[in-house]
């Protein structure tokens, strides 16, 4: 059985799942950013996964790269397997616009998380959903 | 014709070529750190490739990153796509290890950079080239 590591659960919300992945928000209004977890228990390199689940991923990938991008019109989009903290494979894609908080460094570790508030996070949640929904499925 | 760009070429050494991209050693020796960059010109993002590129690249950089985590034994393998200072698509594969100069934290815009003293710049190029053979075809 697969369980979200407590982390990524805490800072995240939960858009409904990929084939192979959960797909969650991350609570942080300052940037679009959505995040992968394939749900496969002890991973944490993405060249763990069989050749199967190696093609699922990036397709998932892929897609959610530019749906994201072509929904919030980014100027670039950043995806990225890290790990360093919360070594449970995940996959974060961030929408970055020059003049963001942090352009043109990294996202992470960089200030504080800015926690949408709940009419907004409802909205958010909804345009990506929406945008999405070509694969994603309601979580279980 | 593709070009790489200025800065990538300034700051990298090339080991030579997979069937898509060019294979770059990052000329810092803090960290063991090769960039794939898809030769195609005007590229961006992942998602603008093709769908049998797409497959390609994602056979070279999970190739890439199982090579270099078990030829330095790395804690983490740190795999992504920024472009937010060089916008040509590149794909970074760090190997970090708990306690390096910068970890946990991102390795991209943290400190200065060391270059590869010219013995030990020959050493690692062999070194890498030789867990790369089984793909790695001599630059043209």
């Amino acid at each position: 059985m697969f369980t979200l590591d407590p982390r990524l659960e805490q800072d995240t919300i939960l858009l409904g799942e990929f084939v192979l992945s959960k797909v969650l928000l991350m609570n942080d209004a300052r940037y679009p950013w959505v995040i992968l977890v394939p749900k496969i228990t002890g991973l944490t390199e993405t060249f763990q996964l069989n050749n199967e689940q190696q093609h699922q991923l990036m397709r998932e990938s892929n897609f959610l790269a530019q749906a994201l991008n072509d929904l919030v019109q980014a100027d670039k989009m950043n995806v990225a397997a890290l790990g360093n903290v919360v070594s449970q494979l995940h996959i974060h894609h961030v929408a970055r616009y020059q003049g963001d908080e942090t352009w043109p460094a990294p996202v992470w570790g960089k200030g504080q998380a800015i926690p949408y508030s709940g009419d907004e996070r409802e909205a958010v949640c909804q345009q990506i959903k929406s945008a999405l929904q070509d694969l994603l499925q309601d979580a279980d």
